[in-house]
């Protein structure tokens, strides 16, 4: 079991969310978040991906749950992550708020940027980042990009590529077919066994406070997969496709209300 | 844990298969199983459902993985569940393989006639049962009639029915797409926690033998879940749709060779 580290008060909330659909279930999740927030929030939203059929909808969406002042921006090439207004923008919102259709559309636009670590710095200060749907993988540090479906790990089955890094405690299922991330993400811990697995339904998130507490708001379900006690994996032997023996994971189902802490891997 | 019972040595295996498909691989998954039967093995197939055609395909699939006779019913209506060639040949079958659309068309041709009976006794006697797709769900004494696919488990997610009885230390996925299965398997754990919750892939075979030790054979892979030390589950209080939420269950994901004791819940 990883050690308690001393909490970090300062650091600002990490929302793994799932897809923002349907809107007004995603509305509600929106506005549990909001609620520990500062009032007069104001949020950015950083979208990546041709899914661009929504921007009137999350500004929409993000207003209804509380925020005053909402700006968007959609990238489109690395140099669009050194705008000097998106910065100034993030310097001073309590809320950052990343889409994209898949998770290496948007950490390939970011990584390395000006904008990475001003994300970076800004949470560390306090400012809330919250990854929506495919965008949720970026918050980790080890980032599920690519997954193939189904109930059976497999090797070869998850690629994993830098994300974000605002943590390193959790690996995010990519969203998509939530109903197929478990081999996903038995896949993701069987190559990374520090980390505990996060499965997140649309209209649905994981809040994980400065306290290394995750509590879960929203409509569904979030499964968490800890692989501390992990008995076996032959991941090392495998010819590529074939399937991975992961053997006495704890598995955890939870639902809104639900806190759970990422130090000492209980629920609460 | 559930105490160790002293094995029956003379009840035959209980053999809960995937789909069989692709042919190839389920070919190879079935030589498996005939190479724990007795040599000029006499197969039996009771099928339901008007997934009819492959009537030619199993007959072959069983002739290449090592039956000597082959006899195949379409039961139709209940009267078929009392016809006396069909009982007289189970009589002398070393297997019976059973095969059906959906899990409810084949209990509801078979519960409480003759035929049940028969495949009670002749398989406490030594004769190998095997379900193969969603037939598989039969085989425990309660049958995960229904369910609804996604990760997370609902309360109303899944229906259960009265099964053959083989084995009540099991639930078993009913097939269908093996990458919903999660919320199913859950969604039924936390109605009978009692039972082990088994997945099982296509073209892949979780063999009980009489020491209740299960076995796995075959391509893919078995997802085994523990509830044994679940902590928490509100499925009492809950309105219909909701998800459930369930902690602290074990999860093992099984390949071919993976051996699992059912009394003792261990990998082995």
């Amino acid at each position: 079991m990883p050690a308690k580290l001393a909490p970090d008060r300062h650091r600002g909330l990490i929302v793994a969310s799932g897809a923002l659909t349907p809107p007004e279930r995603a509305a509600e999740m929106l506005t549990r978040v909001f609620a520990q927030l500062a009032p007069q929030s104001r949020a950015v939203v950083i979208a990546a991906g041709d899914g661009d059929d929504h921007d009137g909808d999350i500004e929409m969406l993000l207003r209804e749950a509380g925020a005053n002042d909402v700006r968007r921006t959609l990238l489109r090439t690395r140099a669009d992550s050194d705008q000097r207004a998106l910065l100034d923008a993030i310097d001073h919102a309590e809320l950052v708020l990343l889409q994209t259709d898949q998770p290496l559309r948007l950490s390939t636009l970011v990584g390395g940027t000006p904008l990475a670590r001003a994300l970076r710095r800004r949470n560390a200060e306090g400012m809330a980042v919250a990854g929506c749907g495919a965008a949720a993988a970026l918050l980790c540090e080890h980032m599920l990009a690519h997954g193939e479906a189904g109930a059976t790990p497999r090797h070869g089955g998850v690629q994993f590529a830098p994300g974000l890094g605002l943590t390193n405690r959790v690996v995010i299922d990519q969203g998509g077919h939530a109903s197929d991330r478990l081999g996903r993400l038995l896949s993701a811990l069987a190559l990374n066994p520090f980390a505990l697995g996060l499965g997140i339904d649309a209209a649905t998130a994981a809040i994980i406070g400065p306290d290394n507490v995750l509590e879960v708001v929203g409509a569904g379900g979030v499964t968490v997969l800890d692989p501390s006690e992990m008995a076996e994996s032959n991941v090392a032997d495998l010819a590529p496709g074939t399937p991975i023996r992961i053997t006495n994971l704890r598995l955890h189902a939870l639902t809104g209300g639900a806190r759970y802490d990422l130090d000492f891997r209980r629920a609460l």
